[in-house]
């Protein structure tokens, strides 16, 4: 019952959704190297057609060199325009100001390749495609205003599961999906190690807290100790200010807002 | 009809909110020197103690001098800590990419200070207080995860009207008061130049659409040429993008989703 499948029209669905949104524009999309940046250029290329899709890897200079390989090799195998920024130089002012905590300098890194990204959508007049999965975005691993900013999410609504899914059907080369996840902010993080559970159980329980079942439910469906569902359950509401708007405090006017979600 | 008024709870709500909100954190907020950051700071003095509350002034070195004068006298007259952080050095990488467009520009030393306030705040243990207001909000004169971005937006549903009757109510400098709104971006940028519109009559015609007026509605009760209106409704619609979380194309399984607006 919390078996999660790909359901036949993703691919069709995401691909109409791109084309729909982006129309006659460009587009650039961080390549990592990792699945979902992968996934996300694949299906950014069916919908556009790969002249229009720029892929951009943004690597500091002595980690995770192995990724550039594979980032290199996706925009190849794609075949897209793909260029190297390296952060380093990005990143070193905000020593002068004495950050130091390892969290709050991997959230720099990520802001910053943001704010590249988007300096080149601007220079360019494309629009940033965001990488984010729905596991990700609902357990809230990512960085606010970093990863988790775009102009649209095209795999958004896919949990891991699926992004594994989709992408062996695609046929994107087996070293990518097999890499073990990691949002590369320093050597040998991984996601699983961080959120301390695996994707594939994540995905299970996040299925079923979507549908409302309670934590006993799912528990006993799925034959595991409480405490592991209680722990997702948690995280998805401790991030919620990840997932809305802006807290804004209604003040009244007798308006009825335009769209504020919040 | 159109006329704006401040309502008597107004301050009020808007401290609950930020003592709700905060409770016992602390926070910090970029102070540009300007009305909006300057009552928010006010606000949030108010909500949580002037000991709980930080300020901090991203310059560029050669630009608008006077308003690092005018953030100082806020952080003084409020009692807050007050610090000044130079973003050139942040800049300067990206001259080095390429990046010339001077919206581009605009956008990324916007972004370069959300990133500082962010790291500011991962590295003390604070939530970054943002300081746009409702007319900034719904025209979409802001930089999407810039300006727009930070934990909570005390004044976000005030139009620039009621932030200025506000101010004046709680005995704001004068001189801030007066100051002619910018964004600070480059030399002689002001507000009403780019929105091409007082923020009087904008702010107004925001109000008419907020309630379903139609333009002509609009027009015929503010005595303005319907182009006005059209022109503040496209603004409106065309920004939408920047007021709502993500754009996902959804996939199904079943899912109610948790808490996404889009």
């Amino acid at each position: 019952m919390l078996e999660i499948s790909l359901p036949d029209y993703a691919e069709e669905t995401i691909i109409k959704f791109i084309e729909d949104f982006v129309g006659n524009r460009k587009v650039v999309i961080g390549l990592s190297g990792g699945i979902d940046s992968s996934l996300t250029a694949y299906l950014s290329v069916k919908a556009l057609g790969r002249e229009n899709v720029l892929g951009v890897h943004l690597p500091e200079k002595n980690l995770n060199k192995k990724d550039l390989e594979d980032a290199r090799d996706v925009a190849n195998w794609l075949g897209i325009d793909f260029r190297v920024i390296e952060i380093d130089d990005f990143i070193r002012p905000f020593d002068k100001i004495g950050i130091k905590d390892r969290t709050a300098l991997g959230n720099i890194k990520v802001r910053i390749r943001m704010t590249i990204l988007y300096s080149i959508a601007n220079e360019e007049k494309r629009l940033v495609v965001a990488s984010s999965n729905k596991s990700e975005l609902l357990t809230g691993y990512f960085t606010k205003y970093g990863d988790g900013a775009g102009d649209l999410h095209p795999i958004g609504d896919l949990y891991k599961t699926q992004v594994r899914l989709l992408s062996k059907k695609i046929g994107m080369p087996e070293k990518i999906i097999n890499k073990v996840p990691t949002a590369g902010l320093w050597e040998g993080q991984t996601d699983e190690d961080e959120l301390g559970i695996k994707y594939d159980l994540l995905d299970k329980i996040l299925y079923g807290i979507e549908q409302f079942m309670n934590d006993d439910e799912i528990a006993n469906e799925l034959n595991i100790d409480i405490n592991a569902v209680k722990n997702v359950r948690e995280r998805v509401e401790n991030t919620r200010h990840k997932r809305v708007m802006v807290y804004i405090p209604k003040i009244g006017l007798r308006t009825v807002g335009i769209d504020f979600r919040e």
